[in-house]
């Protein structure tokens, strides 16, 4: 069983079928990168009607009991969640309502600064801000996970500290063994396993580095390297795998609305536009390989499923806000 | 002739008259704190009706021009504003059309750090954000002159730096006279006065103290100390007069949708709610008092000049949109 703690693009049916056959049983979605209040709404309802149309094999999990029945189900679970905080649109109230309609892992920022903190590729991360020590407290008492990913290292620091519950990033690598800005410095791992935090560790060739991208023995070994900065508590899967992804989509995930030129991401002028997938990650099933390339540098049975799916569900089950 | 840097407020047909009686031709209004797009348009739809229901005593000016016009006219002159760059909902594309509808002034942000810029109340001030550096250079493109009252002081300076026009602090004070953190430094000011930007001293109590509000010679002694910091081209008025503002409003202004708690805003818990207004400035006629307020100190009648409107017109020159 695997739990992948972040994914985005455009899913379909094949892309249920295509996770279920990797062992896949639950799934964060990115329903939004830059989507205010109301479309973020409209996300949220094609995101029911994708899944009602699919619900012989897709369904949307809340908390860890359904993601454990959809697995029994023979069912993908789709976990709600936002690369932005701009779904709240600088509205406190509309945290636990957004956490009523499902969602339940919400990125404090994505790749520019905003109300709430720095973003990875600011010159300068603020650390949180006021209306982000405002949000992280609305998003504990509202059952929403906090997710760093794109974050700054400085706030994502503040956010381990300002949160009275842990935190994620959910889909990134440790900067000591891949420098980039979209990577986590070892404080913010350390500080991450001190709180029971969880990383997903990415399979995004920009933020993984073609040497760890190489094999399914290379990106396990970039796990167990990781593993041994933070703890086998604290490190987890969050490939940044995209669905039916075109040019028009990097156009919107990187420029969005914010700027009239080109901005690369994690990319850059020399890698521009879709970055191949790692040679061990042609196709969605290839994520069956996981579990046994963990297998092969040496992790045991209770290890791999800490990393594939424990330490995921123990960081929901802390966090996720409990159906009602 | 004055022109008032910035008021704020419900402004009403007694709001114009007052203003005739005063002497102010021409005042930057605040059409939004917190307002996205859609209710920015509301706002400028609402003044649009309000300048309609009284245009024999004001008019929407858009141009130096247009405010020299007023006056001939014996009319107010609306030069339409907005503290926050909220209007543009994150979208660059926005700039130039607000400056086609006629917006003439924005502040980078309001009261909290956004997608631009550190407020003057943030622990940590970013300096000018990725979008913000668009938005600067969109603003000197369409023609809307930056404000960085607000805004934190090293935003300040990143902003005068990365502008090609020069830019205003339509309404705070000198941090030197009266330390706030609505104030500016020294160095603000005199970058300011070295790159052809103004300063509205402001005669807001909470940000002015009550040493200078006590009379109108202690206040024009503060614009002349003003003037010893920044010199005469740099300094002018921004009074931050609000017309009838009740609690909710100030509600509105200081909590706007982003917390659950309380926030004072320029003021304090030992100070909440509305300030008085100065000694000498009780009713908006009052304003009448200022240019022999400021002959009394010493200023001889070409420097008043530049202080009450002359300032402001040449920077008004330099960086609005002229109609198309």
């Amino acid at each position: 069983m695997i739990i992948d703690g972040l994914e985005c693009g455009h899913f379909d049916r094949q892309s249920f079928l295509s996770l279920k056959t990797a062992g896949v049983a639950g799934v964060v979605v990115t329903c939004g990168f830059w989507e205010g209040a109301l479309e973020s709404l409209d996300s949220l309802g094609a995101w029911r009607d994708l899944i009602r149309e699919n619900e012989d094999v897709a369904t949307i999990a809340t908390t860890p009991a359904e993601i454990e029945q959809a697995a029994a189900d023979g069912k993908v679970a789709a976990i709600l969640g936002y690369q932005n905080a701009n779904l709240f649109e600088g509205r406190i109230r509309l945290v636990e309502m957004f956490a009523e309609l499902g969602v339940r892992v919400v990125q404090l920022t994505y790749n520019n600064q905003n109300e709430l903190a720095g973003s990875c590729y600011e010159v300068e991360d603020s650390g949180l801000a006021r209306f982000g020590k405002e949000v992280v407290r609305e998003m504990n008492a509202a059952g929403i996970l906090i997710d760093c990913s794109h974050v700054g290292n400085r706030s994502t620091l503040d956010a381990i500290e300002a949160s009275s519950k842990p935190i994620a990033v959910t889909h990134a690598n440790a900067d000591s063994l891949f420098p980039h800005k979209r990577n986590k410095t070892d404080d913010v791992l350390k500080a991450l396993s001190e709180t029971g935090g969880v990383i997903g560790c990415a399979a995004y060739r920009n933020i993984t580095g073609d040497d760890y991208c190489a094999s399914i023995e290379a990106w396990c070994t970039m796990v167990a390297r990781t593993v041994e900065i933070a703890g086998i508590d604290t490190v987890a899967i969050g490939t940044d795998r995209s669905h039916n992804f075109t040019a028009p989509d990097y156009a919107w995930m990187r420029q969005g609305r914010w700027t009239r030129g080109i901005d690369y991401g994690a990319g850059s002028a020399a890698r521009p536009g879709k970055a191949a997938p790692p040679e061990w990650f042609q196709t969605v099933e290839d994520m069956a390989v996981i579990p046994g390339g963990l297998a092969a540098v040496g992790f045991s049975q209770e290890e791999i499923d800490k990393i594939t799916h424990k330490n995921w569900l123990r960081l929901y089950a802390t966090t996720f806000r409990q159906a009602d």
